[in-house]
């Protein structure tokens, strides 16, 4: 390998976290270790750039944190760092540490943020998407998404049961403010009747048919799960109309939150992690900046940040009507 | 063994469902088989009693059903049997079909309607605990508390990841409308800097000098556990409370819901209602009626079921007390 | 849509089941009952084809199976499909049957049967890869990968609590046969020193230098993952030579073994399945045959058996490499 | 409270760990904080006083710690301490320290010590039981054996779906050396055909009628628990002697192994060590020494370390006839 483009750099998790932050952190230090760099962990995201919250890191600081959900060096959303003032600070620090290069895991917000630092100041950037919502283009999956949708699954699972004991119809409300992902996908695989999100236009008269249709195949209990970001009202709002069309429903509403956030990632988010958290030190060392790593069709990618934050995955057709056959 | 008093039997659940319904089900059935009773499921409770929906069951028809939340024979409450006319009808069913002894596998007002029944037309009834609340007397834990238990800790456990990260407050909700064991005992085991119980005093003052000294520790993140029947307000009045109180904290509220009644039931409860669904029958043949099986210090116990409605666990002062000294 | 190529469908289960292979099954069924197609499911894979142990399937057939792992059509391998006799009586059943088209869920075996099935009869064939070795080409994925692929890792972060109270070496050996898969990503998930699997020329001579730089590195305890396939030797035989090499190492070995086979399948697996079992229907009903459906990068595709069979996946160099970097 | 009869204690944990350990050890140092009590952790048991591996402990040290298996202390068995020439060594560094009273975190062996040790030296010493195995007399749960039984029964759980699938016998072995605790409730709680115990005189007669009535039963697949202790033989001895008895059985084999003994504690392992833990240092406070701390029927108990480790809790024979009723 030729000589790196980077000597120093620093790595930190921003805005909301996810499972799996922690075993990106670990990969990035210890590929920096390996490859002789000198690696400092920022606490509580660019606040910590900030404030000068700096750790030299090495292989023994994420020792076992593989397996932990949440992120070791703290989140925050930081407003000053939205100031021309505050990344002037930021900036000042990272010359003082000798920074060359970022490491930044985290999402949009997280991202824009670090695009602006590298257009002011040119310190190399590279993101690392860590976000449950899946809602990042470049990459197939974001780090946290698939143990987010596995802790919704679990959870709709055991509302399943209580539902069919007792006849039930249960609105379950998952997470994703702009993005359907983890509404469909634990919707699909938890045999949801109705799957309710933001990119799809719904209307009552259809969850109404939904509802007929169901009992006419003899389904005495259901589930409908529904985004967070729904356009078509609250869960409370759906549940309330629902009620009014059907006087019989024994109607209940669960709001899961943020108990889809945490929890010890699962096998394919440690994995998918690690790879990223690799890719990143390498892009750096390689010169890269401004972009993200991700894994596309299981190939470590980059993609400019400019892109990641600009572009959507597009929701999946086919995967809606799937969702939409099985149910019946 | 002498004779039986009883050649044919029924089982139902009834009331709310909880984790082991189905395992204390499949051991009745099993026990009356091996002891060459005819047993009779009822569907939905004391409803199927009055619409006569009762199933003839064997040591096949609950194959495999000791791993599965809820019950196969499905739950309800029965606003009909509350009334002399339902009562009479079931009574009548229960004739045509020759049950002489009746298993409710349920909670306070499943043993209430065994109760009057029993009272009024002498058909032998024997309870099972199954309730996820612990609230019933004569039995040191009820079918499905275990569970709930597991289940109140995981969600918090995951919660805790996301509260660390990101310094926050989170009140959390877990079951018990007049009961807080499920509070108490997963508060204590997730280490929730407060508890609040119907049974116990609390004031918002108590409450806010927890949060200070959790401050003065050095704790940056904190969960507050909430039963659901805490009389001190609702939950979103608690955090709206200490917002007003500790106007920096960045405070959330999770209400767990339902998923505390379904999932596949823990070990201690699978066991529990084996044993328990056992000794059901084995009362039934002994000729006892009008009581309660339970399990105390692990051994099977009868209580009358006017005892087990009436009384009630004491919640454990010590273990209170314990919650306080090891959330410093 | 046009007309369907096919009228009347089977599905079976056939070879090692693997979590989802139910899933795929209820979604075959489903979407063959949406597009007004006969489906009937085999019992025991092509036994059941050779016995004649055909059932009619509808949605209700399929009702809450997609939790489920196992298969409920039971799966076997066949030696007398084997032999030209046996496949005779099967296709004489199928013609019983007005069978035009089969959706055969299994693995290698499965698909050869197949794939000569439809060389000597004619009938229309098309694969979906459920097996937990994930050794299948024209797949990203298998059916029941990634829910072992968590069941190993769960496994192993429990031994992990273990080995670090005792400073204890553990060899785990996880399945894999021909395939390196589980053990690569479980490995790299649990931060294993060493992962020894069939498609990497391993040495004792590597792994004692591993053992040595751990011991410089300050590790306490370690975890080797080893496949089951793995070529340098059985695992007590790589324990013995450890122990000979490092005579004070308190040295365990544990096998996974048939966990890792079962359990209710995970988010991704149950979404896989479904839409393999999707997209294996419409793919009869266009008239393909002969094929395998996958998803790659995300994309529903179908492959020629012969190539499903033939090809391999890569081990993935750069992630054999990552492993090692991540685990200094 | 009256004046307390130590002012300075040390904590340890040694055998074989258990999950629970992390949370009594917790319960042990913020209890002795809150009672102004100075509190030592003592590294890897007994080896740890004789190295005089002693460490400062607070509020903070135990910080997260109640969600983890294994210790932190770590354990060990100690060879040196079963000398007279180590136990005095162990004297002179609590002597350095000021050591008055020793909590004690472990089983049989690590109560021997704790007992020697007092009586030789003077040092106050209370148990507390840590052990998967729920062979200590004196409590009626050990810590760590509610985890140990959830964690075997998921894991047999896991083996019945791919036993079911494939019609297939299996011969599981759980862990219990002497004690056949951990088989017998996880046999029953996953409806194993027949459960091997040492307390229980078993033949392979007895297994063989067993298997014949559960065919006769229409039983296609079978699971037996076997404990690590059973005398009949081994488990590999006990699958070949059924191979040979039933030739067409299609018999597998798996050991459960250390997977066991890891793990992140259950709700009623964490409250049952939450309170012991507190219970020791109350108890030591009181003056109270060469007891073991235990809950009976959901009271702190203490009992005489002699009578824990020579007493056993007897194996409940209900408990064994109703794994057979419901078998069938």
């Amino acid at each position: 390998m030729k000589e790196s483009a980077v000597k120093k750099i620093a790595v930190f998790t921003s805005g909301g976290d996810s499972p799996g932050m922690n075993a990106a952190l670990r990969a990035v230090v210890r590929t920096a270790s390996y490859y002789n760099l000198e690696c400092y962990g920022v606490r509580e995201g660019y606040n910590g750039l900030i404030n000068n919250d700096f750790t030299r890191m090495g292989p023994r600081s994420v020792k076992n944190i593989i397996t932990e959900g949440g992120t070791i060096l703290k989140s925050a959303r930081s407003k000053e760092f939205m100031t021309k003032e505050g990344r002037q600070k930021a900036y000042d620090n990272c010359v003082k540490h000798g920074i060359e290069g970022m490491v930044c895991i985290g999402g949009d917000g997280t991202f824009k943020g670090a695009k602006i630092f590298y257009e002011e100041y040119g310190i190399k950037v590279i993101g690392i998407p860590g976000t449950i919502d899946n809602d990042i283009f470049g990459t197939d999956n974001t780090i946290g998404y698939d143990t987010a949708l596995n802790t919704a699954m679990e959870a709709i699972d055991k509302i399943r049961d209580t539902a069919t004991s007792h006849n039930r119809v249960f609105f379950v409300e998952v997470m994703g403010r702009d993005a359907g992902f983890i509404a469909l996908n634990s919707g699909l695989a938890t045999g949801a009747i109705d799957i309710l999100i933001p990119e799809k236009k719904d209307s009552i008269e259809d969850l109404f048919e939904v509802f007929e249709r169901a009992e006419k195949a003899g389904k005495s209990s259901s589930i409908v799960v529904v985004a967070e970001g729904e356009k078509l009202g609250s869960i409370y709002d759906l549940a309330k109309a629902t009620q009014v069309g059907f006087p019989d429903y024994d109607i209940r509403v669960t709001i899961l939150g943020h108990i889809q956030r945490g929890g010890s990632p699962s096998c394919a988010d440690r994995v998918l992690a690690s790879r990223l958290g690799y890719g990143a030190v390498i892009g750096l060392m390689e010169g890269k900046t401004n972009v993200m790593a991700g894994m596309q069709s299981n190939k470590l990618t980059y993609t400019s940040i400019e892109e990641a934050i600009k572009k959507h995955n597009e929701m999946d057709q086919e995967l809606l009507k799937i969702s939409e056959i099985l149910a019946i």
